[in-house]
């Protein structure tokens, strides 16, 4: 038996997402089928509204509703600190620690040569021109402790390295709630090279 | 930070789904919103348009594009023997086995008390309509081995008894690829009592 046209339709494009296969595709539209029409109006209509009022920040290049984010707006924070991220969501997770008030740079991605993501892709251009025309005092490489965020951070930290501003990376070490007996050896040599002084 | 109101909706709309918690919610929305619009087109549409040309048919309940499905209006299937499942899922898991020729019976759910589905919920109203007025040779009770299942099929057993029709349920055993050795005890079971004379 064919599907019907519109059903076929919906699970192919819920397919197309990442981390969704065929089957989970299949289960969401049925499960849809049985919701009630305005459901499907506001999951519909907020797929097709996503993009319509939204803007990458001039400044730093966050998601934001209008042409400067909230945070660049924001003359309470440490303008001469630029904590440099990967994605919009690792920023959003760092905001969530409440633990830091300076500002923000997102670069849109890793640098990946074998996925073709090259320097040239990412926001670094604009990085730099902002640390040239500003008095910057930090820049945290804040990118994932994995070989492309490493690899971003390092060509990040050659990049920078003329402008004779501090540069700093997160902590590697245990996280909290691990345990010592299953961390990984570099997991652990990071927490034993790291050691702070009680 | 806040996020932009129409990002939040849409994670909030994808966070509904069945399966799909905040992080991956949040997670699918980041990854929408570095689409083309045409692609949010796409996605929102098909939610908007899924039930606009759907109908369950008339006879057997099953999702169709027309008043009487594709399987019902088959005149090379044979009337007389009726597969009920729960789902549409399960009737297509079914046909893509190409191994049953018949007609289906879509109940819409399984009798389950805790979640408050009661046999009033489900189309057994209508199986019994079917079983009365047409001339039915077998019936097989093609609901999942599971409790909600096994209780529905025997609930519809009581039912359909004094119309002295077959009634079969699909086998029970170990699955093709599976291990004896890690099988569980009721499947183990299954497998010993129904074994068949080679």
């Amino acid at each position: 038996m064919k599907l019907p046209r519109s059903l076929q339709n919906l699970i192919d494009e819920l397919n197309k997402l990442p981390g969704i296969g065929l089957k989970t595709a299949q289960r969401l539209a049925f499960y849809l089928l049985r919701q009630p029409q305005n459901k499907l109006d506001n999951l519909g209509q907020a797929a097709l509204n996503l993009k319509k009022s939204l803007y990458f920040c001039h400044k730093c290049f966050n998601i934001a509703e209008t042409e400067i984010c909230e945070i660049c707006a924001n003359s309470g924070r440490d303008q001469t600190m630029i904590c440099v991220v990967a994605e919009a969501l690792d920023l959003l997770a760092i905001e969530k620690s409440g633990l830091y008030q300076g500002h923000y740079h997102v670069l849109h991605g890793l640098i990946a040569p074998l996925e073709g993501v090259s320097p040239d892709d990412l926001k670094i251009a604009e990085l730099i021109k902002r640390v040239k025309e500003n008095e910057i005092s930090e820049i945290i490489l804040a990118t994932n402790p994995s070989l492309e965020g490493e690899a971003t951070a390092m060509f990040l930290q050659k990049k920078l390295e003329p402008f004779s501003v501090k540069i700093t990376r997160l902590a590697k070490g245990l996280p909290m709630g691990g345990d010592i007996e299953y961390a990984d050896e570099v997991t652990l040599g990071n927490a034993l090279r790291g050691r702070t002084v009680v």
